[in-house]
């Protein structure tokens, strides 16, 4: 699968701002980047920084009073592995120690409040790839996408009570029922094709199960094997698009994502620059 | 149903404290006290209160430092009609003035929170009667009866989390169901014989179906129609069996309740005095 | 104080919904209703309903599809009398039976959960009119009015902590602190005119001071002696303008109030007709 | 300073549980372990794990049915430097990538939600050093130290709200405010000597000040430069004593701290042996 990305941001600053953005897709495995480019408008000294345990990427930068435009482009190769069925789940000793904290609760995933519904919920799906499914397909069935439903302080806990949210809460509330059943599980952030609502950036949760990490999307929004994944994190905050430190706020924002499958490299390419399969802007 | 109740309260008073106890069987229509006894050592001049409304019954006094027992004794015959099955549920128009504010959340009562959720797990059951033991028995099936696991600020949402809890937070939850499924609900604080765990005080619902209300215990520790009703409230913050203000401390509580069956008045009084049936102490 | 008042409420019903309004002016001692008049387009049959006890007053109906346009007018004298500075508190001993409730903490205000933070910042305030007063002027000083900051379930923890909200907020708090600090308080929802932000209901607390309720408004928006008292509640819950049972949304809100000082009465109804002096719409 | 830490722990298993205890001194450029000792008994096979970022040490290990007795012993030499009066605090555009996340929110201290509320008590202190000491007095001044009046799953939020904490809470509420006033903040788990209450576990924060990690102890309990460090992390989850996944609770905890000051090496390791300074067991 060949991705096309093109996001416009737009911001209005009002005081001089420092900003922290996350939008470039992360180095990983499971994904080639052939071409991208970041532009800030007007030009700024830009600092990078790339996160290497998680592979996530951040650009910063002092912006003064005015219009920021901000565009990120980039054509990447997703390779993702579907799992086979019957993945199992590690024992909590066998669970390595650098995976281990993703177990812990974090702000928006009070997994150790949540324990007792986990428990109550999925204690009678089998192990594994399928425990994590009925999460997964729970949360789908149970909790109605609504936007304007939450916001940036939303946790999973409320999610839970409410019974509505956004991508962004269907993931922590998976990633908490998870945690709480000694599932490592953390949220990935990224962006993919989808017919509706209108093109945003995108949040999963991933599962750490039998000696690998595999994705689960509980909005059944688009596939996870199409995802290209900007970030990887204990919840939302580690992976915010935008993080401002000032006084500035978003004026616009325009994403869109194409989608080509896997013709040889030549083809594809041209694929992505001129995208037959599917579109939205 | 003819029981007898005896309740022994010492309180430690560091400074002088304001005492309002709510442990008088109630006026109502359900109930009929053969006798009753209040006693307060050292003897100080009481005031009593009984709510006209809601015939709930209290007695204030200013209590000095030192020890104060407090001893109530009653023996009540109880006539509950249990409500033949189908009752209905009325609709909201026809909810009488006075009834509409149970719709109403309270302090512990989140009904505000929890509407989806109760129309996501009650919808499908039959209006009336039905709903209201579905909501009761998912209580039951879903939060485990665990005594120290809340405690006086602990809301029924909380409860929905968490899916632990005792009987005032059982009783909070049904409240909480009735009344986001726009069914009138109140809580009912009262004396009733059980074999474990020991004997307390104990907290139930009521909802009004089609004109009357309706007892339900989701704890299932005793049938509702032996409960010997002391107070009726939106919730737990309304019949309080004691609100203190000072300085002071409950440092001994035993209930005792005696239960025996439908004799003519005279053996009733006699099997009052020395029941044979079930005792607890 | 003469008020004129004039509301204008449309709302779009989707499917029948049963309504229940609380406009009118409340039965108080304190105001006197020189005339009102309540219009519901298209015409159905209302039905009244006054609480006997807090004065309150609600009109139901029932609303097929379409549109319902309701307008209240009223012409209002207020006598409210400033109470005299220095005024007491009562001990809780000293409470009557039927205000002690008031002391109860409900939904939106946990007393329970914020006592220590009242006696922390108040117990140094002279006790009665002057610590009420410093509560009010506290909510004041720290608590940003932000339109939007808040929504209906948003209850006084939560103002304390975010430090902004609007006047039903602001209400709420104060109402939180005085039961926290034994001072019986309850909500007073009104009218009354001012400058800015754009006229609407508006929400007030009051507290029981030495055998008298006395108002406070934390937002200093309008002086409390010209509230025209709609409702009377332990929170906004009880005194909700408008409370709907179906499928409806509210459409369009319009709210003028006209006040006019104390003319004779003639003069005054002709100063109410067409008044001279402050005027909203 | 030589500090000699002994700490005895008893764990009831009833059923087969893995731990992971974080009992050990962290690695630290502050600290220097002259010798240390870690037993379990019965005898099991442990797993070593270092946190090359954090310092932070691990060990895990299996235990079947039965009792575990862990103890652990250690001599450490603990040179914290005390910063500068005056130290001042980075713009946020030079804190490092890598401290920037310290401005998260995490699960026990909501940031984002107390932001207006740092705002408002701390904007008036002087940036760096001085801000950070305002708000550990604040801390120190407003929260009451009570055991038992918090537990595992308290927020730096409710402690704000409800005005008592332990030495967890208070630190917890130190990192979240300096979070909200974009200062970098983190927990810091250790043993330190202090006269009462009895000895145990300690935490305080740190913060970020002008390019090094600034320690603060809100609960006066003891000097920081006394603090061993055990742990750092983002909030209490990631450095709890001990993490058990399985069926097992803590029997008897025996932490015993002595302290001995500057003498030379071969003194001070007497010292240690025979501390005639302070102790507490």
């Amino acid at each position: 699968m060949l991705s096309s990305i093109d996001v416009k941001l737009v911001y209005g600053v009002a005081e001089p701002t420092h900003f922290c953005l996350h939008l470039q897709v992360a180095d990983h495995a499971d994904q080639h980047v052939r071409e991208e480019r970041l532009q800030v408008q007007p030009p700024l000294p830009l600092h990078d920084y790339r996160d290497a345990v998680k592979g996530n990427r951040f650009v910063r930068f002092d912006a003064p009073k005015g219009l920021v435009h901000v565009q990120y482009q980039a054509e990447v190769e997703v390779h993702y592995e579907i799992p086979a069925p019957g993945l199992g789940e590690a024992p909590v000793n066998q669970i390595p120690d650098e995976v281990l904290h993703f177990l812990s609760p974090t702000r928006y995933c009070e997994s150790d409040l949540l324990g007792n519904a986990a428990q109550q919920l999925f204690c009678k799906a089998a192990p594994g790839l399928e425990r994590v499914q009925a999460v997964s397909d729970w949360i789908h069935d149970n909790i109605a996408y609504t936007p304007g439903s939450s916001d940036a302080t939303t946790t999973a806990q409320q999610i839970f009570v409410q019974r509505q949210g956004v991508c962004r809460d269907f993931a922590h509330l998976g990633v908490t029922f998870c945690r709480a059943l000694n599932i490592p599980a953390r949220l990935v952030a990224g962006y993919v094709f989808f017919d509706e609502p209108p093109q945003d950036f995108h949040a999963v949760f991933e599962a750490w199960l039998d000696g690998r990490w595999v994705l689960f999307d509980p909005t059944r929004m688009a596939p996870v094997e199409r995802l290209v994944r900007v970030g990887t994190g204990r919840d939302a905050k580690d992976v915010a698009f935008a993080t401002l430190f000032g006084k500035a706020s978003l004026v616009s924002k325009d994403i869109t994502v194409r989608e080509s499958v896997g013709q040889p490299a030549a083809a594809a390419q041209g694929a992505a620059r001129q995208p037959q399969l599917r579109a939205v802007g």
